[in-house]
């Protein structure tokens, strides 16, 4: 897989273009962006299940799944939720626009908001900028991936290159996120797109799985947003088709590892992170309490602080498995290893070198196993450290 | 009811003394201290939820309820958790050696430990430590309140006396609690203490409740502990029985009062606090769901950032409801206030002075007040803000 991050050029799959432009929402920043399908794509997403949804997640969960989208438009800095009224129809007026500028229909673009929840829209500047948005159009990823960032300080991309049984088909993934960040199903803004040509129902069971096993196991800091999206878009352009079973292997298993990329992107760029952590978790009752429990680890205030202290305090990763239901007999029997380091071994603390194991915290990843006796339950999560800089950054984000 | 915090002399109960000493686990502070009833006491206790139980939990859970408990002796430094048998043969000398003393069975003897989880015991230092600490038992609650801290800064207790027809009982509170605060049935230490005669059931559904309504419904950091603990003891020495409908009320009411004072003080020093947040939720579908709720605004990194950042950022709050699984229809209908500001007003943002707002949030206690529309459920919740202290705090704890 060749991945794309930071500001080198990303190429888009075929038929794709994009562009990111500063509207006047937030200064000296873009802050408004597009991708374009010159022709019909098959479209779904996977959306925030937060109660309280911002009004584009719920006009995109109206047009998802289609056979015929054109467009995603997408602003920073407003999040276009508790908004009310007036949000749901600035959010449709921004699809409007952009239809109108691509002579197709409004229900052929689909919309996504990041930035402060209740701010309203403004949404005559996004509207005045939309035909300067769609003149520059481009065929590498970065202007739109810089459009959509909010706390983000990197822009994420990712690209890669399938060899199927009729040819070759690129997939191209974009996201943003970096707090609030802790989604449930979906996550911050994502878009996957590809050339390949995928029916709706294999397009969705495709991007459902690869969120589950990506953006669905990530944590910044616990918060489920109004607004995490994924959508995942199949152009066909490549003229090549994902229907055999081998075909479709290949394809699933490169979309879940490029989505896996973008979303330890957005916890190693959490807000104030200094460290991605990696939680690898084996041998829980169930899948999903190893999910829970891994995932737990990644949201403990505690360990993060630990980790951000370089401090191999592992009493706190025990705590926190048994506070999120796994068994008490089966932690007596847990391993334990950080950094490769064991600390615990079938249960009985390991006398290990603590100044070695500070040492070996001092890199920029982080990563703990956790074996558990017996269970078929197993999972991967990620997250990042918590710094004081976290507090600084959204002690201010608002006012 | 007469508040006793801080360095002031808080009254005992009739028929109670509490020591504390350095026995030298500790550095220049008291680490060991005791409760002693001069007869036998009903002793009841509510113990942690989390899966992964210390010491001397899964102890006193063998023996209470009882209706012959004598003393608790409690130990800060060491949290006798994930200490395998070593600790377990710990636990049980500690209760032995003041059993000894006191010329009792073992079994009368309840045990807490606090402190940092996996250092093994040092127990001999412990032992040693037993008749010097007994010899020293005073009548006010402050030498003990000050042995069992960790990272609190400020020991807790309160005392009250309630009028019953049969005459006055006296209650006193003593508990302790800064990080890894998020009690589950119980929490951190607390010791609640009378002279009331009370039988086993009624003491212990007396305690449940109050736990319920007050340590149960605080948060500092998210964290479960493996050794929250919450005792009561009723040793009868005033005389005056707790048997009538009206008596029980009054009791009942008296006891929840105190504990929600102790919960609130344990709250205002959590581990970096420089707020108290006090939520309070109505008209929510479930009284579950509002307990949920309630608690969620008092765990979210984002909304205590923004409230030690006196920021009245109250997006975060619907967010967070949202995601804590209050149904979006009834967030709609949603009124909102933050000290007394109305922020959203039965679902639409309602303009306020943000300048005032922020001046509002300068005090060193938060109100946040949330009405649903319809449901019965309601519910208290306290918690603290989060401040760059928390993680300095945490990255540096054990090493």
């Amino acid at each position: 897989m060749t991945i794309g991050p930071g500001m080198r050029k990303t190429a888009l799959p075929k038929g794709f273009r994009v562009s990111g432009v500063n509207c006047g929402v937030r200064r000296y920043r873009p802050d408004l962006g597009v991708i374009i399908s010159d022709r019909d794509a098959v479209g779904v997403g996977v959306y925030t299940q937060n109660e309280y949804k911002a009004a584009p997640v719920l006009y995109c969960q109206g047009i998802t799944p289609s056979d015929g989208i054109r467009a995603i438009v997408t602003n920073s800095g407003q999040a276009n939720a508790a908004t009310g009224p007036t949000g749901v129809e600035a959010n449709a007026r921004m699809a409007a626009s952009v239809a109108e500028s691509l002579g197709c229909r409004s229900t052929q673009v689909l919309t996504a908001s990041t930035g402060v929840i209740g701010t309203p829209m403004e949404i005559e500047k996004i509207v005045a900028s939309i035909p300067e948005l769609l003149a520059r159009a481009t065929d590498s990823a970065e202007a739109f991936a810089l459009a959509i960032l909010t706390t983000d300080l990197i822009p994420k991309t990712v690209t890669t290159q399938v060899e199927l049984s009729g040819g070759s088909v690129c997939i191209t993934g974009i996201c943003k996120g970096s707090g609030m960040i802790h989604p449930n199903m979906a996550t911050m803004l994502g878009y996957l797109l590809t050339d390949a040509t995928l029916s709706v129902e294999v397009a969705q069971s495709c991007l459902r799985e690869a969120a589950d096993l990506s953006f669905n196991m990530i944590s910044v800091d616990g918060e489920t947003s109004t607004n995490d999206t994924v959508f995942l878009l199949a152009n066909g352009a490549s003229g090549v088709s994902v229907t055999s079973e081998s075909d479709l292997v290949l394809f699933q298993s490169a979309l879940v590892e490029l989505a896996q990329i973008l979303a330890q992107s957005i916890a190693r760029d959490g807000e104030g992170s200094t460290k991605l952590i990696e939680v690898e978790l084996n041998g829980a009752p169930t899948q999903e309490l190893a999910r829970q429990a891994a995932r737990g680890i990644t949201i403990s205030p505690l360990i993060k602080a630990a980790i951000h202290g370089e401090d191999p305090n592992w009493g706190r990763i025990l705590a926190r498995l048994g506070a999120d239901g796994i068994p008490g007999d089966s932690l007596d029997q847990l391993t334990l290893a950080i950094q490769g380091i064991k600390v615990m071994e079938l249960g009985v603390p390991v006398l290990f070198d603590r100044a070695a194991a500070r040492a070996r915290l001092k890199g920029d990843t982080v990563n703990i196993t956790i074996d558990l006796p017996g269970g078929e339950g197993s999972a991967k999560a990620w997250g990042c450290d918590l710094s004081q800089k976290y507090v600084v950054i959204n002690a201010e984000y608002t006012t």
